[in-house]
């Protein structure tokens, strides 16, 4: 294992205090329990945003924090959904009186852990809605899931949710935004090569050295089919086509979202990005808004994801919004 | 090799006309040659800045044309130096009539051709004049350079001088904006793995299991010796201690910019800041800036590098002031 880490059991939160002074001004991050919020925090009248989950994922979600996105990020240890105390702080600690709601992706461990602290918040007089990412085509049911897998559309699901909560929707408004995106975004991912967790001081899965994992889960988890390596033309119609299958659209407008899994160099995510337009466009769609890198990662992990959101007039506006976070900064 | 490309050969130009799908809002591309422009050049009465190099440290260059930063990237074959045509055409295509900067990374390869380019632009009436970076302190001269390489210290050249060039400082003022900030800023890097050159299509050298690279190049060149791996706290040191021998700071201002080779997790750089940080303002020093991340890459490599900058009033507001580019956005 190569990696710039000090002990393993470090990891989490010398990376939040790197974090905590690199972007003071944007968060306030706490540590035993971990949990990031807005500088800000918390905002009178404003529908407080927590989202989590394991960490190795960064930008997500600690980068996800501040105006116009998330309110609070729970990170657990790495690839390990946060325990139930420090979602019910962030929850607390977001709380501006006009209700949370938690933006879980859909992982066993993290719905339950999420729907724990909601339990223990509703005691303590807050109001807790919750909304449940999903957005993996590649399988049913997975190593840590029932359902499909939340990936590379939470990214979208918060930019957008974010701006719903900072322009004074109220909880239900929230929701239904957040319902709405849920519906109308998939992904599928590629992973080239595996990624070692720290503490493990092994790669997660082996691969070939010809071989790819077609569909694989953020996590290194098994997708649809192990293949041998082809071109970047190739993958991404396989990640295309089974996005579009999915969703059954005959045109509009979509977001095309490619994302790196952490180990990949920008140029190659641009290539995929160039063919997987080339290819929604020969199937009738627009491309009126994108995104390209290291969005939602496996740490060095070496593949990436593609992600299309189906846009109408009010999540084109969301998503245009301003948003002032550490990974993510636009109109301000 | 493991890679999400087609043909070797077509790497530059699929990525660039990805890049170009993508951010159409802030950029045109021109391709046979090869350059990038900001979509609104050239800007009457306002400095051109040109900047270019061998592909493969994306984002870098063509990540940051745009607002506030660079008027045109060059980009070569990977991690080969573009040759004067584009250069040539990229200086002609942001000329306003204020005269272009050329600004140049301490390459042999680059040095020639963007002079043969400022020859040749000159030729045509349009006053070109060019810095060149070298901040790199592992070694004195190296593979492909007379001197000290120029790396990551770029990033910020490019930030600040474009703010300078933005606010509408004539050629001689941007100029020394430049010289005052090459002269100010110092970095090294750690190489925990090679790279793989897409039409070399082996890694470009041999690294064991447990060895690092320290001072390594941006393409991989020698640094100052091979070592085993150790942890990130002492390497972190090894890397500050070698900028702090050279600039011969006593306290003050600096921005603290740690760099990802593009293979290494964003929470093993956050780690890395961290601990930088720390020894900084042991040292007596204010570390009031900062910058994290992929910001100029060496493909797929595992690794990193710590930039440290001194700052003034005048380079904490230029830093400061608005950019709109792929890569760097911010205040606008």
């Amino acid at each position: 294992m190569k990696k710039l880490i000090n002990d393993p059991a470090d990891v989490v939160p010398e990376t939040l205090k790197g974090f905590a002074a690199a972007f003071s001004d944007i968060v306030t991050v706490h540590l035993d329990p971990d949990y990031v919020v807005r500088a800000d925090a918390p905002k009178q009248g404003k529908v407080g945003l927590v989202s989590g989950g394991g960490s190795g994922h960064e930008p997500l979600h600690a980068g996800f924090v501040g105006l116009g996105m998330l309110d609070a990020a729970v990170p657990g240890a790495v690839f390990t959904s946060p325990t139930p105390d420090p979602i019910l702080e962030a929850t607390k600690a977001v709380d501006g009186g006009a209700g949370v709601l938690h933006i879980v992706k859909n992982y066993t461990g993290d719905v339950l852990n999420f729907e724990t602290a909601a339990e223990l918040a509703d005691m303590e007089g807050i109001t807790v809605k919750a909304v449940v990412v999903n957005d993996d085509v590649a399988v049913e049911d997975s190593t840590w899931t029932a359902g499909r897998r939340g990936v590379a559309g939470t990214v979208l699901v918060e930019k957008i949710v974010g701006a719903a909560a900072e322009r004074g929707d109220d909880l239900d408004a929230v929701v239904a935004v957040a319902e709405k995106v849920i519906g109308q975004v998939r992904s599928m991912g590629v992973a080239l090569t595996a990624c070692t967790v720290p503490h493990a001081g092994k790669p997660s899965f082996d691969l070939g050295e010809d071989e790819i994992e077609m569909g694989v889960g953020i996590h290194g988890e098994p997708g649809r089919s192990r293949q041998p390596l082809v071109s970047a033309n190739e993958i991404t119609d396989q990640l295309v086509d089974a996005i579009l299958h999915d969703m059954n659209l005959s045109g509009g407008q979509v977001l095309l979202f490619v994302n790196g899994m952490g180990g990949t160099p920008e140029s190659e995510l641009f290539i995929v990005y160039g063919h997987a337009r080339e290819r929604l466009e020969a199937a009738g769609l627009e491309v009126t808004r994108s995104l390209v890198g290291n969005y939602i990662t496996s740490l060095e992990m070496q593949g990436c994801s593609v992600t299309v959101l189906k846009l109408d007039d009010e999540l084109t506006e969301l998503w245009d919004a301003p948003v002032n976070t550490a990974a993510l900064r636009r109109g301000i």
